[in-house]
């Protein structure tokens, strides 16, 4: 039987909030199995985007990468987030190293290719979200490597191209493609950690968790819009490590880390109907 | 006989300038023995400190690092800069890998103590320069596992101190300390790139290089002041190095590297008399 591996990501909130992430990083390095740990951006990036006067363009909800903006994600995600959470692991006795896609040549992605509208009043306008990469290529020995050294993998969401470019990669699509990559190896459990109780069956109501959903219920619930909008890229992802060998998906509330791997808390996604 | 690694520390000027930086890496990348770069911090993070409107306090010319300086250090250091060049360097087919002290507990240090002054005006004045670390440990298994499977570290001058918090640390003495480290594995040369041609005998004429400087002759140009202010801690950390194994140490332009790796630019420190 192949040796567990639990791939786990947290959001911007529990970045933003010292004390969750300190208390999430304290429970995560008690996990006595082989683990990777994927951070996404939270509100600093923002922030400082603000005060050093760089214009944020949002098109159809999505931030665009510009040179500028790519430079505050790298010193944001790559610098103080990603160092500040491997500093603090180290400090509960968990060997923790982080990387960006760049680093052993991780992460092998492309630049998303500009998008012509083909609907609404923009009709034939092209939308270039700038320096945004898509997933090509993980190199698995990297981090079959560090693994097996009993070293922790701390990854900010930050691919490159090869050429020398360096691009800003959703981490829940990272976080897949890891669990992916690595089900040769390992028995890979994914834990997307969010702010809420697990996938809500109302949104406003936090005990309303949905305890599984399969691909049937998934369609079912989308249809009925009870999921909808910013969900369903997760469960999307989901779904796909899934159907790619991914044993077990699990989304819930980073402070309830250690009942989301037992089980008790969070939703789980399952393939079987 | 053991094989050769090159241990290369770049400072500042050159990661200032984006067409010298290219131009340097490339050339770095083409060297075929096993290598690791430690580079410095640039003006960037002093300008990125203005824009952010904190403050920049300097005791006896050295720099106070205070939280939000160290913030910054951590963005640009180990954010831009150390993922820029891994970027470049993956995309010269350099497998570059970037770090700093606290990823796979690579450099562990204390917080350097505060300072009592002894004389002058403020005597008995307590100077505290802030997060500052001194080394106390290199994880020389974490170098050698990467190096053996052909990564090229690259190394932010940041180091932690295992209780959770980063340390701002001097790029040179970081690599004296890794040259030293890894003499038991490997045949080091130690090289000091900056903007000069070599330590020179004139220091406004670029064709005084100094070819070789001895334990003997390091005295008598400190005591003629022919060397003196910055150059004598960087010559104190090549001697430190040559003391402890290391077997070439040599001090040059970093546009001039291939040439300071074949012997013939840049000044050589020789611990033979």
């Amino acid at each position: 039987m192949s040796s567990i591996l639990y791939v786990i990501k947290i959001g911007g909130n529990i970045i933003d909030d010292e004390e969750k992430l300190f208390s999430f990083l304290k429970e995560f390095s008690l996990i006595k199995e082989k683990k990777i740990l994927i951070h996404g951006g939270g509100k600093l990036a923002t922030n400082i985007a603000e005060q050093l006067q760089i214009p944020q363009q949002i098109i159809e909800g999505r931030r665009v990468t510009d040179t500028a903006t790519l430079k505050v994600i790298a010193m944001v995600y790559a610098g103080f987030i990603n160092k500040n959470i491997t500093a603090l692991l180290q400090s509960n006795n968990c060997n923790a190293l982080g990387l960006t896609g760049a680093d052993g040549n991780l992460l092998q992605a492309h630049k998303r290719t500009s998008k012509v509208l083909s609907v609404g009043e923009d009709l034939g306008e092209v939308i270039d979200y700038g320096f945004v990469g898509d997933i090509d290529t993980v190199n698995i020995r990297l981090l079959n490597n560090l693994l097996e050294a009993s070293i922790t993998p701390v990854i900010a969401p930050i691919t490159h191209d090869t050429k020398g470019q360096l691009l800003n990669t959703n981490a829940d699509t990272i976080a897949q493609e890891i669990s992916k990559s690595l089900t040769g190896a390992y028995a890979v459990t994914l834990i997307y950690c969010f702010e809420k109780n697990g996938v809500l069956e109302n949104y406003e109501d936090e005990s309303s968790v949905i305890a599984e959903i399969n691909a049937a219920s998934y369609k079912d619930l989308k249809e009925k819009q009870i999921i909808h909008s910013g969900m369903i890229p997760k469960l999307d992802n989901a779904f796909a490590a899934l159907n790619n060998g991914v044993e077990k998906v699990i989304i819930g509330k980073a402070e309830e880390l250690s009942q989301l791997i037992s089980g008790t808390s969070g939703t789980r996604i399952a393939n079987e109907q």
